[in-house]
């Protein structure tokens, strides 16, 4: 049976905190893509296909013409930043794409202004940015809203989603402020310095029903009281941390190891990188936090400790360097020790010359997107069928994360089936083999 | 509802065509563990689990105590092979495992003595072992029905399965002999050169209703004839060509590019590798065959026609190199060029030191178990669902073959569900979220 | 004692067989340079500096300011191809350089045609092009050396060099035809094909007193008969094969795994590229005249009679894979097996992202500024102090030579501080630690 | 004309402080050498050969032979640590070479007892051994040139030298009380906290005329007051720190990128190891000390200042992980990023799977046989012709290093030469080629 989900109509904003290398590759692709000049790779709404139905049965859409998505054309980007370059200038200096492509699309890019940042330079010592809001955190969240509103309006848009392409803050858990709604809210009032400037920003999208995409990893939504907040406005939130380079190979590679009951002692992970993402990771604080939502994901495929003795003592070790010669061309390098067959072992080594925001920009459409269907079809709250795309998945409490890409894929695809009335695919398949039972089916 | 299945009552002959590296490394290691000595690692079987139900149930049994496999204790090895070396001066030659480790099974392994092989030199060139039966191939076959006749009641075993491990023949085609069961006899009687010996194998195991896996990239059992006999003796098969290194590794990231709708534009893949294997597959005619098996896998996955934007242009080289420092740790590189978001391009080095036999090893033991699982389970012809353990999974006449990995180990996984009755997984688990639809469930 | 060397007056012509990829790289390299565009980096006469006296003295001029060069300013280019397409076209298609740059220089390469190519198609496969000479091999010799006088003549130039970039021709060996002038002249007459297209030129610029670089592994003037012209008219000569990419790296490595006197067991070296070059060498005839070129190095370093405990058993293999993806951007990797003290192994990898053609191209020019100095120099035959940009260095008849790039680099840095009345540089350096000898000195 | 060189008659003592992985491998590889069980490997002294007069004169001597050098059967060990465990013992728990192996010497491993060392927790915090030494700093020196002169005799022996392969001291740099021996002996008195352990082993055997060899990257011997000690006593003395692994390799690599001029704007080198060394290392302070000596041969090799079109914008970064999968089986992998003609850029990567110890044995074994040669050829002070094997050479003060692993070599062996009176080589060679200058010398 399927869902009802109200129709993609009208225009789609996408209001994003931290106009640096991810959003401003993001923008001026899609503009790009308008323009008939390059191709969306990498999304994939726009180009990837779905199985429906059985094998033989050559049922395979493109998922953007199956589930009703928002169409690139009716897109609207807006965003803030810390820094007043508009966007052209911002991708200019963040180096990802070629000179001649962004030229291709000046104009659009440069009429997207940032708007003054929530801030606070506690949260990422190493930036100096000065285009910022002032008062306090309360009054900051109104600004907010007002920005979102009055983006609404001046663009004619039906719908918006707020997508959080900022630096990664310092390391921070949950205290007592983020453990209620009526607390946090009372900690606005008292310009509490425990919430975050990303938690304004959530905070106002949520307010207003307009969906929140955590892309760096932040706590921000994975917080009791914001999470409340989401399903008291029946609002979808997606986090954390998009998933591209290192962690996604990790989360490739992981499962088929697993899958073969191939033992792991030891992984090792190191990557060099040049932009300004990676002078901010510079600075041990923010490091913690993305550390801490890269080392998960090992843990929760490997199952430790229901597998001991394939991995139970696995030596897990992640460093990121800051490496200018490289830019955006983030640089990883993996050596894994495994063992096989009576402990034999065995080396793996990969190097992946990715480009950082190359990977990101996609995987940030495709939330947008997402969660904007989403909000049609009804979902509140934590959108765990969209961990595919993200490095430290947010679930429900109590609920261990789903790490295995694999399993994520199915999870989404199965979603999207469900969502339109489609049969769910369990690849059993013996159906093809049905003399396989012969005999059986006989005497059944 | 669960599948009839007899149990694995008294002992289990595992006969081997092809006593070399990894079948010595099977049999010392499965010696070993039944010692206590060491670990099956790598057995899927032995060392795997299978999620049971709801995430949250915590049902996570061991793979052999969910389904009836047959115990390693019960196992008793025997085979051919044109070198009359016993098991355990194989296996010192080999070089694969330890010296210290094959003492401690010396005694198990010098009593494995080779039967005589069914052998043709056109088929091996690089072979020139003299330990062979004569005959025509029709008196070949009959020899070998005895052999295995004359090896269950020696030992008094319950059930047998035929795991080939010997070389890669040449390159060889179906042909009009091979098309029906009728020819394929005509063709024994007189002694036609195009039945290959690998064939013979596989006859006589089919004839009595012995299960037949095919460890090697040869056509053998993917031929009409020898399938139509496989169901007229209600006979599992399994094959082609056992996948590890390399294959592998393609079939675990192929998935996770695919499944990221990233662009590929060339995968070259080079091994180096100086065992009596890659001695064999130094010659151009048994490389084709192995060319052939592992080319294939790409495209099934990526499914260019499909997606020509992202795969309609790969260029996908293999080399095998001998390489004799190396012996058994055959090592692999790959250079892979795939492109991202507008086009940008990004490549992926992967060097895997791998040791060739110690992953063999394992996948053959399962194999070995499953099949004879499946013979007792009743099922009949090729198993679609030990693709899984295939690099070039035979399927029914017409489907085209499943190489992700991850969709045969579902395929694999919810088989074994359903043969006992537990239900399939979709990974769905929408239900965790259920106020995610309030609104929606009240107005349904 | 300094050399009498002829000033580099006036202007020097480059006349280049073979337009491709080097050529267009190395010509618009010059004009780009000369523009002040862009600087000529990897040209060690432009940017390398020569230590001269003692360490202390701090005398490290550029070696271009060092010796009597021609300046770049000064160099006329012209050529042959066998496809008619002018520098700026060819360049185009090689897609070695950006065309931003090549635009920049789009005059001055569109001035430059081919000439039509002394061609034989039987050693060279896969070239189709059709914009060569005709007539016995004696007549094209002599419409060779009107080209090269007409060039001269033409373009007020005052000297010429002639540099082989053309590609590489099939393998074969010196025969009776190459073993005297005499015979050489009487196999042109008789239109012997055994004397190879690339003889051809070498022929008509030596019998002008031209010097010939031979960039590629062909045998050309590596022959008794040219070497006897080669004396006769006074001329030098160079080859062969331009050391770039892979077998750089193979002589600056291996001499130090000699210095510290580790082992050698293996080598494995591949390559994959897709440029013409790349296309030329899938031909195995003419990828063994590569092979041939590229193997011997490591047996000149290692000395394997010498140190058969060390290198006597070293198992060298080399690949050169056509794999379009990657157009000039020749990429290789290298497995290095070693063993150190007591025998313990370890392995070496090596992966070189590099560019052939930008590493070939500086290389031509030093090569041609250098032969230009010799022959100004009174320098005749064989140079063998320019092996240092060599991968088979061609030496004096029984010399054998040497591959080490550290001593050739002595040898080239110590015949330029010979020609210029320079003291020769020892390293010894003794003379710092005067008092370490104070015991001794007192009782000399 | 020949140096005088007392003969090497009687036996050798090599007393070391610090029997950790490096000293243990040392010891048991010449006891299994002497054994006839296995060979010298990457010992040059013992395995390497020089070339003596011309090239064709084929005089090509083990360098054992040529220059009069203690033999490996008049070695007596002994030596110093913090932990108590006999030589036997310590090498078992250092994991480098296998059981089998350390069994076979294990009577003459055990019999070599440590004696308590001197020792100061300040310098190597992840150190917990109590086998120490009590008294001031004076009298901890007094105690070692006891122990010194104990050990000569106990164990007849005619010379001694003391080799450092104790664990990396936290950084500090030279202070007054090192800037003259007076006020270095009279801060032995005052038990100044400044004066580190390993300066006190050193002060022991220069004030005995014992030569002293820096294994570590430690100050100890690089400062005024003990080298004055040194020429007091006329004892030579090398250091600083083995050159092993990652550093081997770049000053391999590195002038093989400055022989042609190719430019560098990038340098990134990370290591994995997981011995006890590693787990020192991993305490920021030591780390300190290594990354200096580590950081240091680039800058010499590329000379920036000369270079800075080429070299005057390198981003060097080193990093070292303790990684206890690994163990002694150090690896490091580098990413170079250069640029060539025209600057367009190309990237090396460079693998090591290598075993620090087993690198770093025959090199602490050379060091200790040349000094003793350098001591009976009446050298004293700094022995800069050692920098061949020395990751931070010391030189005399004001020299600039040599880190060029080829000029050292040559250093090395132009040394050998003049000391036995031979030719210093240049290889010119021009007079191979004496046709060559025919015109010229005609009219000389
Ligand atoms: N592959 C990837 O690039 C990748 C992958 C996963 C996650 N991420 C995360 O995405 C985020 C963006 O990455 P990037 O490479 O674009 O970084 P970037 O540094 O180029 O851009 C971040 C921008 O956020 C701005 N900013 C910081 N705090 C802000 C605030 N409070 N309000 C408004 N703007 C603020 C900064 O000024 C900067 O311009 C980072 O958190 C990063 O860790 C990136
Ligand atoms: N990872 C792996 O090792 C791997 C993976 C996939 C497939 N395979 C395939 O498994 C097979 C065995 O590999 P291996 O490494 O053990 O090779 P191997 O060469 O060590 O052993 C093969 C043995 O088969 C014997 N043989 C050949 N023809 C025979 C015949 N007609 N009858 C009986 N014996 C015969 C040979 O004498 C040899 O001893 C090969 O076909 C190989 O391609 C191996
Ligand atoms: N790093 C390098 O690129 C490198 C290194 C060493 C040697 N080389 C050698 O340099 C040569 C040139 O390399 P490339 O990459 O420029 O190749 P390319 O294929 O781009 O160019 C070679 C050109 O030579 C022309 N040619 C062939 N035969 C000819 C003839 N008889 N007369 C005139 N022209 C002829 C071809 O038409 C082609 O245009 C090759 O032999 C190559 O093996 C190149
Ligand atoms: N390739 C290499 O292994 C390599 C290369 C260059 C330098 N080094 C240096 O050589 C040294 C030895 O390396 P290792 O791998 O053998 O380390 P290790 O940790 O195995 O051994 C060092 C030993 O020194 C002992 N020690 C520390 N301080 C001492 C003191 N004051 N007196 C006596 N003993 C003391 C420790 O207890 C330990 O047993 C280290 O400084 C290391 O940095 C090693
Ligand atoms: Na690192
Ligand atoms: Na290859």
């Amino acid at each position: 049976m399927k869902t009802e989900i109200q129709p993609a109509q009208g225009k789609l904003g996408i209001l994003i905190p931290g106009l640096g290398a991810v959003a401003t590759t993001l923008i001026a692709g899609v503009e790009a893509v308008n323009k008939g000049i390059s191709k969306p790779i990498g999304s994939h709404t726009q180009m990837g296909s779905i199985r429906l139905g059985k094998r033989t049965e050559n049922r395979n859409p493109k998922i953007k013409d199956f589930v009703p998505l928002a169409n690139l054309n009716d897109i609207v980007f807006g965003g803030w930043d810390v820094y007043s370059d508009n966007v052209y200038e911002a991708a200019m200096k963040a180096e990802v794409l070629e000179p001649g492509l962004l030229f291709s699309v000046k104009e659009q890019l440069e009429k997207i202004q940032p708007m003054p940042a929530a801030f606070d330079k506690n949260y990422a010592k190493n930036l100096d940015g000065t285009h910022v809001k002032t008062g306090t955190r309360l009054e900051l969240a109104q600004q907010l809203m007002e920005d979102i509103q009055n983006f609404k309006e001046q663009n004619g848009l039906d719908r918006v989603v707020v997508l959080w392409c900022g630096s990664t803050e310092i390391y921070y858990e949950a205290s007592d402020v983020h453990s209620t709604l009526a607390k946090f809210e009372e900690g606005l009032k008292n310009d509490d310095h425990l919430i975050a400037p990303s938690m304004l920003y959530a905070y106002a999208a949520l307010k207003l029903g307009v969906p929140y995409i955590n892309g760096a990893p932040n706590l921000t939504v994975d917080t009791p009281a914001l999470i409340e907040l989401a399903h008291q406005t029946q609002t979808p939130i997606a986090g954390k941390d998009f998933k591209t380079g290192q962690t996604l190979m990790k989360t490739i590679l992981a499962p088929g190891l697993a899958a073969r009951s191939l033992g792991v002692r030891g992984w090792f992970s190191t990557n060099i990188l040049g932009n300004r993402d990676g002078w901010v990771l510079d600075d041990p604080d923010n490091f913690k936090t993305k550390e801490v939502s890269k080392l998960g994901v090992l843990e929760d495929i490997f199952k430790p400790e229901d597998n001991p003795d394939l991995y139970g003592d696995i030596y897990h070790k992640i460093r990121i360097n800051y490496y200018p010669p490289h830019g955006d061309s983030k640089e990883s390098w993996d050596n894994i020790d495994i063992f096989g067959w009576l402990g034999y072992k065995m080396q793996i080594k990969i190097n992946f010359l990715c480009r950082d925001s190359i990977l990101a920009a996609p995987v940030a459409l495709d939330l947008a997107l997402f969660t904007d269907l989403a909000k049609r079809a009804g979902m509140s709250g934590v959108q765990e069928w969209l961990s595919f795309y993200l490095k430290s998945p947010q679930t429900a409490p109590g609920l261990p994360a789903e790490n295995d890409i694999f399993k994520q894929l199915i999870k989404l695809e199965n979603t999207l089936r469900y969502l339109m009335g489609e049969d769910l695919i369990t690849h059993l398949g013996l159906d093809y083999y049905e003399d396989v039972f012969a005999k059986q089916l006989d005497t059944l």
